[in-house]
């Protein structure tokens, strides 16, 4: 063993206290999650997640910043933004009902993550009733923030979003292209530029 | 046994039938919902929810329509609306990460529902197993849902808001009032009044 397994060792570390929030994580669940995810960076402007990927990854991210994004008539809509310690694309795993695939998953930096994936989510939901229950609590923690992200964009003026923006994600400001933020914020990137500052 | 039960019966038997779609529900987990589920009408304009309520119940919309509004500042923000054969409420069952209660649900029109109490979830998720799956795969559908609308309202012009809510819920504008619509597509009630029969 060397020093870069430790590391990677520690890396799944993060991951499972991650999920330790929710659940008490089963020992022989560790085993399969530290057996079975695997680490990986992707440059920036780089997908993690395409409409061609059947069965995409779910992933927890260690370092860097996402976008979600749907392509519509040659228009991309940025749906949510998220940083690291956040867990992406679990919305995205397949139900019974269908899932349309039109999501993008793209890198706005450099970005290192942990990869979760569709066959492990299976073996851990067919194997541990605990991961029915962390599944569960972690879709209610990502409906509550789409429902942030409805309310904030209904807004009724372009300074009510921008301030609400502060007070709940103001690394965006720092972090996100404006192009992507005036998306999210669903007003022109002359605007957003115009009243960052101010509000 | 009058002719009443036997309505009261059926209308149960419509929520279970909703949930046999997603899991095969367990016979004494039928029971249960069978004895602890209640229906209820709630007149035009009333809440079924309201901040107030520190355990808000569960609903399953056997007839009519109801909002989800979130009040901020003076101001009303839409955020969502249903339709019947549909769950609300869940999204605001309290999680271990605590809920910020700011939502109420209202009825647009006179609206019949199945109460499911918190209390009933609390006892069907410590029995079933199949309980946590089924809410798992019921939020996977709620958050599908609530992308949809992130992703309807940044759209970036109000005849291609109302085109998209034209194709995948027609129904709006015959049942839901302008006021209510216009706020969840985030326009002007005159912009969409102008638009709804161009589009």
């Amino acid at each position: 063993m060397n020093s870069d397994f430790f590391k990677e060792e520690d890396r799944k570390g993060m991951l499972i206290r991650y999920f330790q929030q929710y659940i008490d994580v089963p020992s022989k669940m560790k085993t399969y999650i530290l057996e079975d995810c695997s680490t990986k960076t992707f440059n920036k402007h780089k997908f993690l997640v395409s409409p061609l990927d059947l069965f995409p990854n779910v992933y927890f991210i260690l370092k860097g910043t996402v976008r979600g994004f749907v392509r519509n008539n040659g228009e991309e809509v940025t749906t949510w933004i998220s940083l690291e310690k956040n867990i992406v694309g679990l919305t995205l795993y397949p139900s019974s009902t269908g899932c349309e695939k039109t999501q993008y998953i793209q890198a706005l930096e450099e970005t290192e993550v942990i990869i979760i994936t569709y066959a492990l989510i299976e073996k851990l939901l067919s194997l541990f009733p605990e991961m029915s229950v962390l599944t569960r609590k972690l879709l209610w923690v990502q409906y509550q923030e789409a429902e942030e992200r409805n309310f904030i964009i209904r807004l009724s003026s372009a300074p009510k979003r921008i301030k609400r923006l502060k007070d709940t994600n103001p690394d965006f400001f720092t972090r996100i292209p404006l192009k992507y933020l005036a998306s999210f914020l669903g007003m022109r990137i002359e605007t957003l530029s115009r009243l960052r500052s101010k509000s």
